[in-house]
């Protein structure tokens, strides 16, 4: 094995030694091994500068992250034994957790696979690639999936913007079989059609399931509101828990008529009713005709999706949830979520709580959910721990 | 309405406008309103400076936590008619979320009722108060909670430290009919004997309850080891899920006694052991003997109880969740908890993570639990989260 060294500076390895994966540019001796002497996504073995062994890794010159460690074991360079173990290891934490085949499988750095992503829907693997390390093996990513799941179908959502921090151009593919753009998908005992070619993101938003399920915890009342309901994951799941009236809120029509599709074959259709336009505009026509509802579900698409967005993304949340909580019956329940990683835990929920004072409200949390178990959290990378979803009990100001 | 005022200092009152309730002693205006003027628990109408409305509360002269608030609502001030509604909105709560009355009912300022803790064993009511300004209406709450709960006993363990910062003495009364030291409680359809007047607290940890309900999602496997067992809650509990071999580690050869009681009456007696000593000696003599679980509980007792114990307790858990992971076999469970509330969640698993890299192993963090929605945390007041319990799968080192 001639892999090729890449070395740290100076003290440079400790965040490493602690957890982390990512090495970026800066901490890179470019002295002794130049980036720009590697092509993207060529292995490297990595060492601080005084020679210890970090690990196994990828590196890409033209990437801030310049390089991800794969492996710390030495005898165990990348190579198509390391893809199968890891498939492995992963599939037996899904299968402990799922009675069935649809979760996501993969979820990058969390398991020990940094730039990969699969989901999996039964029989159709959804495969994103985010990183020149991986896209390097993709030909050997994609045999060992088909050795240790035996798929029919193999979709590439490469259409990522973050593909194109690493150099990669933005494509969709299907590499197995000939899938149609519908799936059947089952949650919660719930089936729904999904579109994993052309939906967003990879179809379906899996980490939202293990939350929607702990929905029964907390009882969703008469009436409820599911606002960016994309095709009804949360409002079906509402109807199925008892509540008599259901209304879903989307900008898209497409995702609405969806929801109704899927309403349907379920035999939720009486129950389930769409508004099609903007959250906060729908919200505030809601408000001023008087509803009320006993449970609202805010599940908008990541409002601060780089960190310069982070004031008016904060005032975002905070404006949908203050409109929520204005729509909420005394004793209501408020399902609030932020999916953005640059808005933490701590900051979400002050906000939920100065919506709760600026209208008026006392706001009780009962919970903070993040994202269901097939997305582990890496605890030693911050970045792999994204979603928030608090349930709040509303009261009259205490 | 001849409450006494308490003034404000110029721009103290942003923390309470946003939802806080605690008034610190430097915080006032000592020249318009003297501390010492007040008697311990005495009510007062709040003010800033300026002379804005902020809300009624009770004051003591004595302690650092000079005065709380109670209600912003002006027309309302502290009275029966207020503990009444306030327990009528815990109840409510409660009673949506439990199908039996086994539950803490109130939990002081995140239920509107700083100073009060109420555990409801059916028709006991264990209380607890912890201010002076609760103490002077022990009367009227105790007659609200015979009201609206018509129990057959009510306990008052008041045997806590906290009251100390009060100026009160510790005590502990029955003062509603005659109740043994003996209760059944049930949790998760498991049967337990807890001692409400001579156990720990108030005789159960109601906030574990739900962490307990969600180890169903993630299976136990066929060992499991439960350190810190008190009564055998979690042991149990694991049992129940179908673990062949529970052991439970105590230092009180008390607690181990009920646990074996416990076992013998959920007819689990066959499948739970007992080892008595303390926690990190029986630990490390397990790792030497070579035994090795599929699931590690961990529920200590706070190892930081003041804020100058921070570095110590810390390695103190960092050196129990070490020995914990050492004890796992590959793709094992560790559920591992800390209840002190100078831990935040993001230090603990910190501590968590390094624990398991200097064990040789990663860490994939499936979920972080908090206490149970019987505690609510007032998103104001960071003091009322306390719980974190991380269920963690440990795998060798990525």
């Amino acid at each position: 094995m001639n892999t090729q060294p890449l070395i740290l500076r100076k003290d440079q390895e400790r965040r490493l030694l602690a957890g982390h994966c990512w090495i970026y540019s800066n901490e890179v001796d470019t002295q002794a091994t130049p980036l720009k002497a590697f092509s993207p996504g060529q292995p490297v073995a990595i060492f601080s500068d005084h020679e210890r062994w970090i690990g196994h890794g990828y590196v890409n010159p033209h990437s801030l992250i310049c390089a991800r460690i794969v492996t710390r074991e030495r005898a165990q360079p990348l190579s198509p034994a390391l893809w199968l173990k890891r498939i492995h290891e992963a599939l037996a934490l899904r299968e402990r957790l799922y009675q069935r085949p649809f979760y996501r499988l993969i979820f990058g750095e969390s398991d020990g696979l940094p730039g990969l992503i699969v989901d999996r829907y039964d029989s159709l693997l959804v495969v994103q690639i985010t990183t020149a390390g991986m896209e390097r093996v993709r030909g050997e990513i994609l045999a060992a999936l088909e050795q240790v799941l035996r798929p029919q179908f193999i979709v590439l959502r490469n259409d990522t913007s973050i593909r194109e921090l690493e150099g990669l151009e933005r494509t969709v593919e299907t590499v197995l079989g000939t899938p149609t753009d519908s799936m059947m998908l089952i949650e919660n005992e719930l089936t729904f059609e999904v579109a994993p070619i052309t939906g967003q993101k990879t179809g379906w938003f899996f980490d939202q399931a293990e939350n929607r399920r702990r929905l029964a915890r907390y009882g969703v009342g008469q009436r409820v509101l599911d606002v960016c309901s994309y095709i009804g994951a949360w409002g079906l799941r509402a109807a199925a828990l008892g509540a008599k009236s259901v209304t879903c809120v989307d900008s898209s029509q497409t995702a609405l008529d969806r929801v109704a599709a899927n309403a349907a074959r379920n035999q939720l259709d009486k129950r389930i009713h769409s508004l099609h336009g903007d959250a906060f505009e729908v919200l505030r026509e809601l408000r001023d005709q008087g509803q009320r509802f006993d449970t609202v579900i805010l599940d908008p698409p990541a409002f601060i999706k780089r960190r310069k967005d982070e004031k008016e993304g904060n005032q975002a949340y905070q404006r949908l949830n203050r409109l929520g909580i204005e729509l909420l019956e005394p004793g209501g329940l408020l399902v609030t979520s932020s999916c953005s990683f640059h808005m933490d835990r701590d900051t979400f929920l002050r906000g939920v709580q100065l919506s709760a004072r600026r209208a008026g409200r006392s706001a009780q949390l009962l919970e903070t959910g993040q994202q269901g178990p097939d997305h582990p959290v890496h605890p030693a990378i911050a970045e792999t721990a994204y979603l928030k979803t608090c349930f709040v009990r509303v009261l009259p100001e205490f």
